[in-house]
């Protein structure tokens, strides 16, 4: 078992129209000025837009309005969106979507806040001492951003996606309304459930230490992704499942599932960035594609998560040698991911890798790592060109 | 599955030699002048009230401080505290010890902070604004304190023990060091458990609403309390049960356990808060003496929930009628309090309470709740009566 730093301050609304309260919300941390900052048009044919803006319009709070922040969400705009703060005297972000206008805004009040590039941050060079005050009103379950201390940023030169960790770009709030959720596509619905479990799962293959109750807590988190992204599959509209799938997204990125380990492993979203900046494929299906050749090639450097896992959360008998228990469990997460509608190699993402891509992949992951990383297997640059080799 | 709000901003360190950083968070959180607040002698026999003093001093942070928090809080050392805040122009206070010493600074903090009569918050007639910044140092795992946004003092006069929530009064930071608890007497280490446990089990069993992430993580922290309890029964000294049970004491109260049910039940807490005002006994051996007697009573009205808590929690054969499989659960429950040898009705905890003093009490506690509460079983009086007359 490890020390630990457990902090979570984001204030989280949860429920039915609690997006009502948006206005109170900004009113309550301070913000005069606001950045209202979005992604595609969903948000503004959903007519939440709309009815963000009436709201601080009803409340006489001020706002400028920037969207199209996509999936990995681009440095240029967020170097707009600091531009535009800077210019209109901006002093509260609010980001309205999922986890790419989230991240962007994180990136938009760090730069606005410690000045220079606020590509620093995200390439290892400095430390933000702050962030403009954030909050946020989700319409998608996935990333965890909202309660979370990252964000995820690709730039365009080079197409490098990168991750940034600051307790300072922590939500000050978190506006949760399952309904906002159920009328994404159920690619997207899938793909989110896929992150909000390899979240956790990131967490719960390490070696070296952990907490009993935190394992207790990440497997009942996990279990309860799993069934209800099963009953998404058959009714997006099921409230309550939407719930469960959002709560847990929030609940599996904000640090619970990690007090006492070594800081997890991470090693599958590493080399899912790359898929990601090179391929510009979805977060979750990334990462469902490339996680059972990354487990196949791990697994015996930390047999006994493995096996846990596959006993207690995917209900594997405990019979057998060690190894066949772990491996049990990979083929029944890997069966989950069918079951859901997610591929589990390169091609079922639809992504036709030359080796070059493979062996340039690896080199930028093993860069961005520094070198090597990993709990469950340390991991190399020849390691994960043999992890991506075997995804294909 | 109820709407809900979820906050919990308190900044955890938890780990060994972790008060070292007392100073450093303090100046964190902008305490110039502070308070430390603590209970009885064992933090200044252990040393620790020195290690603390040393590091302000070395720090340049003044301070005062003020001893003699009793178990079950008096009002009258909090508005002696209140005074000396006032008189030395305090404006940080630090709770050192276990959740009597952290009551009792809160209500500190919402006198200083509102002014007037502080027991006015308690006696339901204000609601507080702010309450002075508060840190602390935890000796003791039971009340969660440390996260939560309640405290419970005792009004000497008429001996009124009420709770007060507010989240201003939610620490700023909690130091956790698993290694402060190892001294305690056994018997307040088992009050610790049982109080950890009460404090999710209060919010389990409910009608109405509830979350299945809510309840996995519940019942996972139910299970592993247990379990440690039973180690420490055997090893007091086990550093790693000690940390699992101290973190399970924080999530225990924090909201985490209750997100999306109906707010919870709390009668066995209310009815407990009769026996500390009229006996003064340990909280968790007074919620284990009168818990069976209450679920017993109670638990018809909240099968579901009961045989839910028999099956995952305390692990009974789903086999017979549901009323059977609740019943072995409270009996599990029963002899796992005997095993960490806490009392399960009040003749075991060394009450001898005449009838007279069952009315009184059950009178009192019917006030307190404005007449009627309970969510497994709405109780009035006379149920209150019914029930104290059963654990006698």
């Amino acid at each position: 078992m490890f020390a630990f730093k457990y902090f979570t301050p984001t204030k989280v609304v949860f429920g039915r129209d609690t997006e009502k309260q948006v206005a109170d919300l900004i009113r309550e941390f301070g913000g005069t000025k606001v950045l209202i900052h979005y992604g595609g048009g969903s948000v503004v044919r959903s007519g939440l837009l709309k009815r963000v803006t009436d709201a601080l319009d009803a409340a006489g709070i001020a706002y400028v309005t920037l969207g199209g922040a996509v999936p990995n969400p681009r440095l240029s705009l967020v170097y707009e969106g600091i531009e535009l703060c800077k210019r209109e005297g901006v002093d509260f972000l609010l980001g309205v979507g999922g986890g790419s206008a989230v991240d962007s805004a994180k990136a938009i009040g760090y730069g606005v806040y410690n000045g220079g590039d606020v590509w620093d941050f995200y390439d290892y060079k400095r430390k933000a001492e702050g962030c403009l005050p954030l909050g946020v009103i989700m319409t998608i379950a996935a990333t965890g951003s909202e309660m979370s201390d990252s964000s995820v940023i690709t730039k365009e030169d080079g197409l490098i996606k990168r991750g940034y960790s600051s307790d300072f770009g922590r939500p000050k709030f978190a506006i949760m309304n399952p309904e906002l959720t159920m009328t994404l596509p159920d690619y997207q619905t899938a793909c989110g459930c896929t992150d909000i479990l390899m979240h956790t799962m990131e967490r719960y293959f390490t070696n070296g230490g952990n907490m009993e109750i935190t394992d207790a807590i990440a497997e009942g988190l996990m279990r309860t992704v799993m069934a209800n992204a099963e009953i998404l599959v058959k009714d997006p509209k099921d409230y309550d499942a939407r719930a469960e799938v959002m709560w847990a997204g929030s609940l599996s990125h904000n640090g619970l599932t990690g007090c006492g380990n070594d800081g997890g492993d991470w090693m599958t979203h590493k080399l899912e960035h790359e898929l990601g900046a090179l391929y510009d494929v979805a977060h979750g299906a990334g990462l469902a594609a490339i996680w059972g050749s990354w487990a196949r090639y791990v697994y015996k450097n930390c047999l006994p998560r493995f096996k846990r896992f596959a006993v207690n959360v995917m209900g594997v008998e405990p019979a057998g040698s060690d190894e066949d228990i772990a491996l049990k469990g990979i083929e029944a997460l890997e069966a989950f991911f069918r079951r859901i509608h997610m591929p589990t190699n390169l091609r079922e993402l639809g992504v036709n890798a030359t080796d070059e891509d493979l062996v340039t992949m690896a080199h930028k992951c093993a860069v961005g790592v520094g070198g090597a990383k990993g709990s469950a297997r340390l991991l190399n640059e020849a390691d994960m060109l043999a992890i991506f080799r075997a995804s294909v």
